[in-house]
């Protein structure tokens, strides 16, 4: 697939100004362009601050604002920020209450913020919360346990709120890592992503192909399957996430369904209708929604279904006001 | 490409489906699921309508709600509603304030809401604000005038805020009227729509051609061109703008780069900071900004961009309180 880009070295760079532009009057670039923070900080409350490689946007920066994130750091196209970047944000972002840091479960996101958190130590108190709700990657047996891929928007939204409420940090650790044990994601590709350095797919799908549990970096998914109805594939999504979760009778829950970049909102929708069905025949309660082009893989055809079981204090945190780009609402 | 579907009789019955589950806070289905309307309707408010073809989403779903549309009608894809649709959405929606309908300028559109208003005029007092913002239709001679495409949602927004502060229809429809004269827009396509009846596209593009002046229905463009950096293509969608229009000094405009479909957020925000450069060199204050995928061709990979010229009063217009599923803020 062809791509607007000027050159594969400027992309993120020109997107990211074309961000900051677009959103000016809550999000600017930290110093040096080594993050992108809120205009207005608070004083005295926990910073959020997460990131990861570009191509996933709008993650996180897209999150960055009141009831949601301080500041989000980006790497080049999947590819972690460097150390210096996160510390720097560290630097920023905390008013004195402290920071969070908030990583998706890949070795080098894991790597890079855990050697910002001891270049920061001595000046800060910080905290870390993993998140990993793509249920495919154990199977595959890649041994650093699962990915972090789009139920880490619940987790910035939820714990968000909780940070804008005035919890004290090693609060918002413990609701950020008992949400992470109840958020489950798997997703399907129809194509591959295409590389802005050479214009073409990691990975190749004939018209009646397609992959299932794929993550958010272009790698291939866990099996290559016979492109079927999204009745069939949305079940079969649902299908593993519900045996992989213990639903209780009456369990309240969020269902999201996200685009991965080339999937648009009319067949997100279909998708949605279809995961709603099935969670409400195993009399799962979908208290709220969320459907959209969130947590992308670059111009990826495919998308992702997160089931997030949900305590009434989480929805109350859901739908505490947040004003983002991607994320906005007051109750 | 591929889609998430199951047939192509139902899929926009079951994406709509999806819709009004996800959404039904605010949204219901109309009687005979003829619309979707807000589910709380304002007793002597004018009542805003608006509609199309389906393959268009969000649009014109996604602006139902408080501060903008009170019901929008779909038809198939590509294909109006019908005159029954339009005339029970009037039925419905108008509390007795009268109703302004919000009409994109394609013949099929224009032909059955004007039908529909014959139906109701003897119950309804009824105007219409016809959109006209695409530029590059009076360029092929089509002969009907320029077709209404992504600058609609502008005018829904503005009009729509009016409307929730309790002005009168005729002076809903002067502002619609006279606010259409100051939006242009113009798109370019990467590649052709996937019909759903067949899975092919509509057109065939080389990795080497873009379409220029692309519309929103699957139609060839203006002219095919060399595809090209996204510098080249988003300097000559905004000279072909700005040549059409007359900017006054210290002009304050709304800029809207608007995904076709298929195309990732990072993009289009590359693309916004190229047209936010352009527009800057011409002296244009950018008071404003909306980038994101609002009104689709399918699953379409191509952007348009939008130049809404805009006074201070629509402006903050524009600021005031939307619940939406696609547009949601409040000051």
């Amino acid at each position: 697939m062809k791509k607007f880009m000027n050159t594969a070295e400027t992309m993120v760079a020109e997107s990211m100004e074309g961000f900051v532009r677009a959103h000016e009057a809550f999000v600017v670039f930290g110093t040096g362009r080594k993050c992108i923070r809120r205009r207005h900080l608070t004083p005295g409350k926990v910073a959020l601050i997460s990131g990861g490689g570009a191509g996933h946007e709008p993650m996180h920066i897209g999150f960055v604002g009141k009831g949601m994130l301080d500041a989000a750091c980006f790497g080049h196209i999947f590819t972690s920020p460097t150390p210096d970047q996160i510390a720097s944000a560290i630097e920023e972002a905390d008013t004195g209450a402290g920071c969070l840091l908030i990583i998706k479960n890949y070795d080098g996101d894991v790597m890079n913020f855990e050697m910002a958190m001891e270049m920061a130590a001595d000046r800060h108190r910080i905290e870390t919360v993993v998140v990993s709700d793509d249920i495919e990657t154990a199977r595959t047996g890649e041994g650093r346990g699962r990915r972090g891929v789009a139920g880490t928007l619940v987790v910035e939204k939820i714990v968000g709120a909780a940070a804008e409420q005035g919890l004290e940090l090693g609060e918002l650790k413990r609701i950020g890592d008992r949400l992470n044990g109840r958020i489950r994601t798997m997703g399907v590709a129809l194509g591959g992503v295409t590389m802005p350095q050479n214009q073409r797919p990691t990975f190749s799908l004939n018209a009646d192909e397609m992959e299932m549990g794929i993550g958010i970096h272009g790698e291939p998914g866990h099996s290559r399957e016979h492109f079927s109805s999204a009745e069939a594939i949305i079940r079969h999504l649902c299908e593993t996430i519900s045996a992989d979760i213990s639903i209780q009778p009456d369990t309240k829950a969020l269902l999201f369904v996200n685009g991965l970049g080339a999937t648009p909102p009319a067949e997100l929708y279909l998708a949605y209708y279809a995961a709603h069905r099935f969670m409400e025949e195993r009399m799962v309660h979908i208290e709220r929604a969320l459907v959209g082009t969130y947590v992308t893989s670059l111009d990826m055809q495919g998308l992702s279904v997160t089931l997030a079981l949900l305590t009434d204090e989480e929805i109350a945190l859901w739908d505490a006001p947040v004003v983002t780009a991607a994320l906005r609402w007051s109750p």
